[in-house]
């Protein structure tokens, strides 16, 4: 098995992008993260896209994005595991280069939601959760978060309000982020008085519905050097799955599937929680934000939240998340935002972050989650350079 | 990169399977290809699958999948690459234990598309095609293979009625696949009678849309032995792509990307045209298996077709086709029958083909494409074991 880096990356400014297509959305990634690493050609292209079929009336991405960006031929499919589909498509270009299957591998990561009415794509998000026994049910994918959220809060004694230092947090960042969807700050009164999306998950714990594209081009290390001036090396790439319906999981408020996840990579880079610098989690809701904190081993059961609320979240804390902007401000475009994750913990590595750079940051973790913990995919990314 | 084994297969049968969800279509699946391994684990499970979103309620499979069929925790994630997400997610499980990232991989391939009306049936599978340059305009993805029928016709002066070899050779053979949908010949005289669907293409020219899955378990070759009386070795795994709108192609009638597919798989195999024993083609229309023959080698320009005619595709002809019926015959469950032509495959090499068996099978080739050509995933077989 082979060291893979990332040698390139490249990704379009989250938001309603309805004048431009999801070819083309993919195909300005592409060209960004192919100019950044130097290359011209590639030996696969893999796309991580949840709903271009039920929200872009277009299947077979993998073809069309590799013709359009005029790699004709080459290898490429879409790799799909919900709203962790892009972390999923990394991971398959990870596995591709780390065999020996291919040298250069272009990742893109795009979903195009917006051209839909609002019904439709939470409609479309449902297909996230268990069909049959969710959102038959008539259980959207909000109300699944509503209720982890008003568990969370019952058993470990939070309040609604508690939360809003996640949003708080991720408005800061995505401030200085100028490909984030909203740059603006929020403060704990806005969120307080935030309109109610289902109970107890109001406007600020929910990331947007919206467009983007990310692209990040991988190489094996050992050449990283030569092609690129800051590569990063992927030191773990990981997955663990559960169940898709809540209820079947031995306890609501643990993310086994997060928990097997970090493992697995934690154990393959060699590092635990405390070697990390910072932690680009999957905060679609801030329930998510809390549970993701506990099954990566930031904090113990309950205490998830705690580490928010002391400030241990920030830029300057313990655990740096969402440096970017995360889900909830730099924006959510389902499929897209593993990959989106990738491009800012390389962002990182590469000391390029501006207002947001985490000091000396020299390991950074992206978790992406399809589903509510049913599929995680988690990478460590290391630094290859000093700056 | 290591040497990579079938060392199990299973399927459901084809068909109308209103009474079976997608889940547990895939379980039977599952359990048949891990039984026949005898592994009770697997490290990993792909899913290849096309429209699962659109006509079933549920994306997400991988994680579903696993956790269904009593894996919960491992690696998993749906490949999609129109109807040949099949091959795509064979292809990822070879790449990951070719790779040394895994040891066992369940590949599953499974579609259920009966449960929507035709109409919605045929919408989803337009999502295969270019959707701005096609679907929009009104082409159905059946009259994408009309105007290439048509134009396969004129060029090379065939008669519409010349086609009915394809059809009659995969009713031939699906008679004595318990597996496939239709049990019962048709003649070159109900060719001529059946109804058209979109002209030229008729009834019998076209496969139909149906429900099905199908599994095959990877295993390093080495191991392979040990674990199955009966394994086959995966001598090449290629992919080539084209562009997905057909006027954007050089030659209308040229499958470029199953020249590439091909041309990729015979060189890592080592082999020729000359080698194949038999070659599980993508007969979704008969236009398309006229066209795989020639892109594949087995004929020249405008001959793909003569070798139907000339008897040569018959079980004991030059180049044995549809041997269980093909996507004609024992049917076209879009994302899962890149997987039933490897399982196919797999039976004729082991010997097991009743009374289908092509003699003395010792290579087999199984080529599955999305669209009308822009994914061509090729999968050489070749027998471990004498019988």
């Amino acid at each position: 098995m082979r060291d893979v880096a990332i040698i390139g990356v490249g990704q379009t400014a989250v938001g309603e992008h309805w004048d431009v297509s999801l070819r083309h959305l993919a195909l300005q990634a592409v060209q960004a993260g192919m100019a950044d690493a130097g290359v011209t050609r590639a030996d696969a292209l893999y796309v991580g896209n949840m709903l271009s079929g039920e929200l872009a009336g277009q299947e077979h991405l993998g073809a069309l994005i590799a013709d359009f960006a005029g790699l004709r031929g080459i290898e490429a499919f879409k790799v799909e595991a919900a709203c962790g589909s892009g972390a999923a498509a990394l991971r398959m270009g990870y596995v591709t280069v780390a065999g020996g299957l291919a040298d250069v591998v272009v990742v893109v990561g795009v979903e195009k939601m917006t051209d839909a009415s609002s019904a439709d794509a939470t409609m479309a998000l449902a297909l996230a959760a268990d069909g049959d026994y969710e959102a038959a049910q008539g259980v959207s994918f909000v109300a699944i978060n509503a209720l982890l959220m008003r568990r969370y809060m019952y058993e470990h004694g939070y309040s609604h309000q508690d939360f809003a230092a996640f949003a708080v947090n991720a408005h800061r960042n995505a401030q200085h982020n100028p490909h984030a969807m909203f740059h603006y700050p929020v403060t704990a009164e806005q969120f307080a008085r935030a309109p109610m999306v289902c109970d107890p998950v109001n406007l600020l714990d929910s990331s947007p519905i919206c467009d983007g594209a990310a692209v990040v081009v991988l190489a094996p290390a050992e050449v990283a050097r030569t092609l690129s001036p800051a590569p990063v090396r992927i030191a773990a790439s990981a997955v663990g799955t559960d169940t898709l319906a809540v209820h079947d999981r031995r306890d609501l408020l643990v993310l086994e599937g997060a928990i097997v996840s970090t493992h697995r990579a934690y154990k393959q880079a060699g590092i635990g929680p405390q070697d990390v610098d910072l932690f680009e989690l999957h905060d679609a809701f801030s329930i998510m934000a809390a549970l993701s904190l506990e099954a990566a081993g930031f904090a113990t059961r309950g205490q998830g939240l705690r580490l928010a609320l002391e400030g241990e979240i920030g830029i300057e804390g313990r655990v740096p998340v969402a440096t970017m902007g995360g889900l909830k401000a730099r924006g959510h475009p389902a499929g897209a935002t593993g990959v989106y994750q990738a491009v800012e913990v390389v962002q990182q590595l590469r000391g390029l972050a501006g207002a947001n750079q985490v000091p000396g940051a020299r390991i950074g973790v992206a978790q992406n989650i399809g589903g509510s913990g049913a599929t995680v995919v988690t990478h460590v990314l290391e630094r290859m350079v000093d700056w």
